[in-house]
């Protein structure tokens, strides 16, 4: 079993504007829920997007995949969950969305990000050491 | 090779909402462009989204695939591209952004459909005669 | 000086995916700050949009002012009052926007919704009871 | 009557993702519309984000005021018109949404910016000489 290396969980409720005609959340909204949790999670190991700028990278979203079990519904409670799965040649980020109620899972992503030198562009093959100090810190 | 079933392209200027603090199109924003172009693919078969309901069946997205290989700036243009390539038991497409001024293809992408009945909920495990009808038409 | 007729306060953090270019929140998304509001005080009242629908009406915003003082930043903890003002003959609804740890007024806005009967299409120049009991209840 | 300084006018066509559970495009989606508007008419006058930018200013939008005369369906094409009537002391633009078939007006719209200076954060109580060239140019 992969050893996550920092996580977070955050709840989230299904606001209006994400519902669509059919009723339910639309699918491209979840980037937003992946995000939240993503964010939180990065700051449980202070690597978040400020720290990253600072330490001279970006780090560029290379795949998002997700996998929808069931829909979600005006005002449901979700609990979206983010896990760091891999550091050192890119970052790889599993997620989970449960239903706050019943914990029943409604869908599973992953997200893979690069780290991208901001001066000169170049996508770096290894993680820098600002990343992976956080992380023995 | 994957004979394509129906396909469209359409073209897509990068507006200043979907541009991060980064100056890049944030990569949820994606699932937009890649709606886009699927519906106009539909079109050309006449089982976009009322032609879906009127036949009985939601198409939810059950899975999203999204590999960014470059980044999309304040302005770019793109070609988005929409291919159906599976339609038996589920309707899979895939996608290819271009930019339109080069032609350099910046991402790839893929999502999977499958009919649900809108009245008795249930998945179905093979496509309805409703899609496959428009196809052979 | 106006007497509130329900009001809600709810807050919100800045997520990276409502930052601009510039560093601050979209104008645009603010929209979605006060609905999330506007959603918690119409439960306070039992009439927020499914109990609409059942109640046989939709009620459209015909109007929305949204006067800025001072950008949101990533991260940044707001506070979202969401105050209804008038119910008669249309549904007036103010809001304030407050930084939650200094407690400065950042954003004013108002929004407008009319009842629509979702029968006959019409607009109503009257509130229909259905809102003005939740309001006695 | 006020005299345009600049005007411009786009077509827009409603995708799925803006239309919510009442089958109409979710009213916070027509900032978007009236941005895209704006941008191509400060495009013809050549100072458009990136010329802001480069001359040392942001344009916050600090108003926004839509009212909403009619809804906006599914796949409805639309015009919308931006036209830049005031300058000296702000930016305020009046926005018109007319359906592109019929020519009805559906939308009336305005904003108003104000020049921020990048270096100091100090807001202009007259606009800089950066825009006012442009538009005597």
């Amino acid at each position: 079993m992969t050893n996550p290396l920092a996580s977070a969980t955050v709840e989230i409720e299904m606001p209006f504007h994400d519902i669509d005609v059919m009723g339910i959340a639309w699918h491209g909204h979840y980037a937003k829920y992946l995000e939240i949790a993503r964010c939180a999670m990065l700051d449980t190991i202070g690597y978040n997007v400020p720290q990253m700028r600072a330490s001279g990278y970006a780090w560029p979203v290379i795949e998002m995949n997700i996998r929808y079990a069931a829909p979600l519904h005006f005002q449901q409670k979700i609990q979206v969950q983010a896990v760091l799965v891999e550091v050192e040649n890119r970052m790889k980020i599993n997620y989970r969305i449960f239903d706050l109620e019943t914990g029943k899972r409604l869908t599973k992503a992953h997200t893979i990000q690069v780290a991208v030198s901001m001066e000169s562009g170049e996508m770096q093959f290894a993680s820098p050491r600002a990343l992976l100090d956080k992380l023995s810190a």
